[in-house]
């Protein structure tokens, strides 16, 4: 294993730091226990934005912190939930006395430690919802899941959320808005490699030479199938036409196309891949009217992509493109 | 060889054209010969910056093209110059009346090529003034240069420079603002592994799992010495000691510090090593005072990281703030 860090039990601590020291403009970092939240703090009356989960996916959570997003964010261990105590200080932080979103892929870990923080808070007073994100198409349960996976699509849930909080919307209006992004929201990934988590020290899974993951988890977990590499156009196709069948588009509909890189495959490779799943959906009749390429929702290392697919209508494009100030997304 | 690719011939044309397609709010892509351009066109009496290079270096440089930055910028065929009847039509294309700078990175083919270039868009009547980047303290000499090599201080030069020009600077100016950096900006990169060059199929060389190449460039390049693999914060010192003190940084200045990942890295690891570089300027009595974080300057999905330091004064830092809207940078 040949990592740039030091003790593998102080990455997520050390990066953290780092991440707070290179942002101190947008965001304010605590390690014990450890969250990141708003420079500035949280913004009286506003609804609060939390998400968390656990670490090697960056830039989610941390670099979304920041206006028209996250209030505060919370990273577990590599590929580990945050525990309850560490997510309860956020949501604290994160109240401006409006009521607090909380934002939670669906993993069985991260929505047990957060319906344990939601607890904590609300003895606090806090008024907390919560929200779960399950837009991967590949598979209904799996390794650490009930029902489908919550993966690339939670960025489009923390952006158009977050911007409806901005405006002023109270916590049922933030919410209706986040169920609606999540409702019209769809993913499919490809691994062309493995990743190795820091304190493991080898890949999670093995691939050969020749083959792929289809439908593989931003964990690396089990995909759909196994299947020999082929050209980027049919791989594409491989992960466009589930989520567009899964979302029932027709003609005429506009969408958001957003290409996530998993962390270690080229931009160019991503636009190869976008420039694939563009033509698919025009193919389609569907009016691609907005776009997001790159890397912000990674499993450290791991060669592949995803493809999200998020259905828009003018509210929520309004939203999408409203002002957002954080280290990994601003306009 | 696994890639997200198609026919390796056509990876550069379809991943810009994917490119122009994600960001026509941006760009304008040119696909014969391929360059990619301000959409809109070039700004009447306005300095116009062209930059380019072998591709496999993305975002670098169509990632920044936009207001604040760069007119024009030409891609060629992956680590392998951009030809002049590439380079001709961008410097036209980037030309609104007041002179363009066309902003080369210090490599044999790039600075013969962009001559050769210049004296066919000095045959129109347009006056071109060029500036050649050498912030790589590795080597003297190298496999594809003479004298240092140019990689991600580039990003600075560009930025700063079309911050110049945007606010107005004539062409001398903005010459003059472009040599300031580049006089004051160094760096030094290491690699983990390699990376495959699609035509190619098989990587540019081969690290054992035990060591690490300090002093790479960004085409894999040999460096100054191959060292087993040690601490984050141990190579990072390896690679900021030279910066700081070719730059001969004294105690009270300031500076920007740029962690450059070089495609395959995950970004904790770049926060991580953000944090120990952050510590050894400050150890010096140097404040970092800007900072950019992420994958601007790649070498495919090569693992490594380049560490850049600016040095800044009272006009330079209010450049680099100056507002810039190209698809990788943003504010």
């Amino acid at each position: 294993m040949k990592k740039l860090i030091n003790d593998p039990q102080n990455v997520v601590a050390e990066s953290v730091e780092g991440f707070g020291w290179a942002h101190a403009d947008v965001v304010a970092v605590h390690l014990d226990p450890t969250y990141v939240s708003r420079a500035g703090g949280a913004v009286a009356g506003k609804v609060g934005l939390v998400s968390g989960g656990g670490s090697g996916h960056e830039p989610l959570h941390a670099g979304f912190v920041g206006l028209g997003m996250l209030d505060a964010a919370v990273p577990g261990a590599v590929f580990t939930s945050p525990t309850p105590d560490q997510i309860a200080p956020a949501l604290l932080a994160a109240s401006g006395g409006a009521g607090v979103l909380a934002i939670v892929k669906n993993y069985t870990g991260d929505v047990l430690n957060f319906e344990t923080a939601v607890e904590l808070a609300e003895a606090d007073d806090i008024e907390v919802a919560t929200v779960v994100v399950n837009d991967d198409v590949a598979v209904q349960d799996s390794l650490y899941t009930a029902g489908r996976r919550g993966v690339a699509g939670t960025v489009a849930v923390e952006k158009i959320a977050g911007a409806a909080a901005e405006r002023g919307d109270n916590l049922a209006a933030v919410v209706a808005i986040a169920e609606r992004v999540i409702a019209n929201v769809r993913t499919m990934g490809v691994a062309l490699s493995a990743c190795i988590v820091p304190h493991a020290g080898v890949p999670s899974f093995e691939l050969t030479e020749d083959e792929v993951e289809i439908g593989i988890g931003i964990h690396g977990e089990p995909g759909r199938r196994r299947v020999p590499m082929e050209s980027a156009d049919n791989i594409t196709e491989h992960l466009l036409t589930p989520v567009a069948d899964d979302l029932a588009l027709v003609s005429g509909e506009n969408v958001l196309l957003f290409v996530n890189g998993m962390g270690g495959t080229p931009a160019s490779e991503l636009y190869v891949v976008y420039r694939q799943a563009r033509k698919l959906l025009e193919a389609r009749g569907v009016n691609v009217t907005r776009s997001l390429v790159g890397n912000y929702v990674t499993s450290l290392e791991m060669q592949g992509v995803s493809v999200t697919v998020l259905r828009l209508d003018s509210e929520l494009t309004a939203l999408w493109d409203a002002p957002v100030r954080t280290a990994a997304l601003h306009w």
